[in-house]
Order: structure tokens, then sequence, then C-alpha cells
């Protein structure tokens, strides 16, 4: 946790409000808290004052921070409500939220935005679905746009106990869904701290690669660059990586989402796990296996990402 | 909703304080809100003054009210915490906070409790887990003990999308692990209503039926008393499950966690979903097709669930 205090917007009946960030803002019978009935995303908020891609420029919030891709994370967002049967705030509201918390957000440097939202309240009044942002610090150590990286992640293979097409034709499982249930996702993450690697990526039955607990997947091998395909997987489709595909495609390189075996993650030209808050950071070993890092093919999506 | 008010008791650095259902308790960043990352235990509190069972007399708490299997609770509540690698309150304070919110409860009749525990806050100070109980009056048309039950259930089956094995050696996973992280059982409930059901009951890729998105699973076929065995499954321990069993083989039936395939759900002598806030509820038809219900082994199961 950095030090700077992060600033939340609370959606109430009146628009956004900013609370303190102390401040208790949910009651105990929020489906959200008891049944983690909800759905998020999140996104970068890029300082414009060190912009390094032109449309950054176009400041729409506050006069030095604009989220990234901001009407591609809401559109996910919806996508996401939509699944879980939520009718949440209608496009201005989020936008004024989002307005407010980066308007209230001063400090240097790119920040990370999260937007919050649950079925709301089990009892009543009936005060409909909660919905909230939270502007944060980037964690220190994180790759930071221009900076060239960080250091390759340490990944261990856990398997997510399902087969690659789990979720064809069972909406129910929420496959594709941000959801605030993602607890599981937080204990394969200790698990692979546990194993002593920095990150991991799930894997399937029946062999394939899928995505990281909190990242997408991106894989670069003779000469294509791939990532899982949603739908049957019911992996969440990454905005970054949906960038960065088109982005290669752009450049002249085959681009696809296909799924990748296990075992072609270590005779690939690079692997890597992106999230729209961190950016493609490279994997230099999975399993205890070396995987190569090639330091062209890291600044290419860098790039292709706009980090 | 029924319209009277829950009592909700939250545990701070000083015991138990009882707070108005209406009042925020938990801050934007509380893990249990934003990750699902936490665990909870729901059990039924008796109104002694009706008691059915005799160890119902021994009141702990209120004069009028106890909450029945207390410890087993506690218990199951303290191996989902340790599941996740969470330190909650020490078992004293669980009780004490358990006595303050029955203390508060003065509607006569059975109720039911909730216990919840999460990870805490994100950001600092460090407040450590979040810890509280709420007691709220049971939903009207759910059985009542010795009200002789409601009428069977209309149910069907959906895929979890994984094989019966599953959870074998991949504790990540957390199978049997009451967590947070409940949106896919949610979900379940409402594709089951949207195709005309009560409620659902899971099964796997491999063809066995678990358990229901918020319920145990009791099947009584060619005279054996059945329920889906845990671990490999990833279902989680039914107190009330083993206090049926363990009565039906002390009856001198056999009983047996051992995994039944769905087809044959539909022969067997009767199924019903179990949860200790409602009991045995028989199951009247799956998949539009009519199952056995036997008044004589409604009565049986009933009973052995101290309803």
């Amino acid at each position: 946790m950095s030090s700077v205090p992060p600033v939340v917007a609370v959606l109430g009946p009146d628009g956004p409000r900013i609370v303190a960030p102390d401040e208790p803002v949910v009651t105990v019978d929020d489906l959200g808290l008891t049944r983690g009935d909800g759905c998020f995303d999140s996104a970068l908020v890029v300082d414009t004052s060190r912009s390094l891609r032109c449309d950054d420029a176009a400041s729409k919030g506050a006069p030095h921070h604009r989220v990234r891709d901001l009407e591609e994370h809401l559109d996910r967002l919806d996508r996401s409500a939509a699944a879980l049967d939520l009718e949440g705030p209608p496009r201005a509201a989020w936008v004024a939220l989002v307005d407010a918390a980066v308007d209230a957000w001063s400090t240097p440097g790119d920040a990370s935005i999260k937007l919050v939202l649950t079925r709301g309240r089990e009892w009543g009044p009936e005060a409909g679905p909660t919905a909230f942002a939270v502007v944060t610090a980037r964690p220190a150590g994180r790759p930071q746009r221009g900076g060239g990286g960080s250091d390759p992640l340490r990944v261990v293979t856990l398997t997510k106990g399902h087969p690659s097409d789990a979720f064809v034709d069972a909406p129910w499982l929420l496959g594709g869904v941000k959801t605030l249930s993602y607890v599981v996702n937080v204990a394969a993450q200790r698990e692979g701290r546990r194993r002593g690697a920095d990150d991991v990526i799930f894997t399937t039955t029946d062999g394939f690669a899928l995505d990281g607990p909190m990242a997408g997947l991106l894989v670069v091998r003779e000469g294509r660059w791939l990532s899982t395909p949603t739908g049957g997987t019911g992996i969440l489709a990454s905005v970054s990586v949906a960038t960065i595909l088109d982005a290669a495609a752009a450049d002249g390189h085959e681009s696809a989402f296909e799924l990748v075996r296990v075992e072609h993650l270590h005779d690939a030209d690079g692997v890597w796990l992106v999230a729209s808050s961190r950016g493609p950071t490279p994997v230099g070993e999975i399993d205890g296996r070396p995987v190569r890092v090639d330091p062209d093919l890291v600044s290419q999506a860098a790039r292709y990402a706009g980090f």
C-alpha cells in the first residue's frame, strides 16, 4: 500500500460523493459483501502531463489525469452486470462518478481506478445497486509507462479444475464475468507465492494455459501473437490483450485468440501476463524452467500496449 | 424480507457492538467486499420456549433463543478461515459476538444467524479481519420445526463445469470452503427460477449429483441414506446432512457419503435439499420429471434433522 491516500467516490441518489477512505460505506447486508454478488473493472489512470500515447492528450476528466480506454472498461462492466442480471447506473452516472474520483486525485504520475457495482442491499429500504470508484497510486515496483518494464516474473501453473470447454452453454458459471467473487484468484496467488513464485498461470484439465488470476495471458510463438479465447474457457476478456493483438496485427504480425498447450509456453518466443494497470509483464520462468525473454519482443509488447 | 428488523452485531476492538441494520459498517477496501475474500457460516436459532429436541433446552445465550450446533458451525467457520489462511477472532470472541446478537433478538419463534469473517481492509490502518453476526427472522413459507415440512421443491440440474475429482490436490480452488465468493451459487439459483424451478442441484461433467447452491443433498435409495462426499468434489460439508446420516445410522439404516449418479435421483426413494436454517426439504420434481415423495420418509428425515 502506497502512502498516498486513495480517493473514494460513491454514487448516491444525488450523484457522486467523495468520502474519506476510512468512512464505512457498505452495510452488512450488501450482497456484494455477503455473496460476492457484483462486478468490477479496473483501468489505468494516465497522467497526461507525461503522455506517451497521442490519444491520451485529449483529457476528459481532470486537467492532468484521464482514464485510458474508459469506454472499453465501462462496456466490459456493462457486460459483466448484464451477465449478473444486474441493472447498474446509466453510462452518464458512471462517467460522472469517474470524473468526480479523477478530479479529486492530484498525485502526479499514473494511477489505477477500480469501479465496483454490487447488487445492493438484501434488506429494505430499496436503494438499488451499490456503485463506487476508487483511485489508488500504482504500487511501487510495477512497470511504468516508458520505464522499460520490470524484472521477468517467476510463475507457476495451477489447475483451475475444469476442461477448456467447461463454460459452453453454462452462463450460470459466469465465465468471462469480472465478478466480486474473486477468492479463488486470491488463493491461487497465495499458493504461487508459497511456492516461491511471483504469479500464476491457470491451466485446464485438458492441458491448456488459461490466464493469470488477475491478468490476461499473451504468448508469442513461431512469430504469432496469441491469447486465450474467451467463451468456453471462462476467462475474462482483457482490454489490454485486445489492444496488443490489434496493434500486432496492424504491425503485420499474425495474431489470434487460440488455446496454447502448457508445454508450448516453454518453447514460446515470449510469455506475458497483461493487466490494464500494469501493462504486459514478461514471464521469465514457469514451474522452475526458464522461458525465453527477448528484450526486443518485450519492448515491442510494451509499445503495442501503449506502455 | 420479513418485516422484523435484523439484529447486527459487529466485533470491534472492545468486543461486540450492536449496530443499526442501516448503519454502514464496511469500508470500500474491505477484501470481503472487493474480492469475496472471507468466509461465513449460517445456523438455526432455536426458540427454546418451543423446543422439540431435548438438548435445545440447555439455553446458552438469551433466555429464549440459542444457536443449534453452534460449536459445529464455529468449527466449520474455523476450517473455512484456515483454508483461506485467515486468522479470525478466537473462539471466545465469536461466542461473545453470537451471545450479543442472540441476546438482542427478541422475536418469538426460530430465527437464522449468519456469521461473517473477511480478510479485512486492504489499506491501513491495520485493523485485522472484519467479523460480524446477523440474526434474521426465517422467511415465511420455509418449513418450521414440527410444522410438517413444506411443498416439495421443483428442481433443475445445472452443471458445475468440473469433474467429480476436480478438487483433489488443488487446495487453491477452495473446495469445501464456505467463502463469500458465492456469486455462481446465486446465478445458478436465478437460472433455476428462470426455468420455473424452486432450486437447483449441481452436477459434475462425469454425471454425478453434487449439492444445491445453498444446501446439501440427501438421497435415500434402495433403503440407504446417502450424501455427496466432500474432498475431491469440492462440496461443502453440511452440518445438517451429517446430523441426518448419523441419526439414520443410529436408527439402523445404512448411511454413507458416496456419489450418486444423476439418473439415480429419479429412481430414489427420496431426495432432499438440506440446510441448517430450513431443515431437509423434499424434492418432488427434477428436470420436469417427478421424484418420489414418501410422507413417512419425509417425516423420518425431518425427525433425524431435529425438525
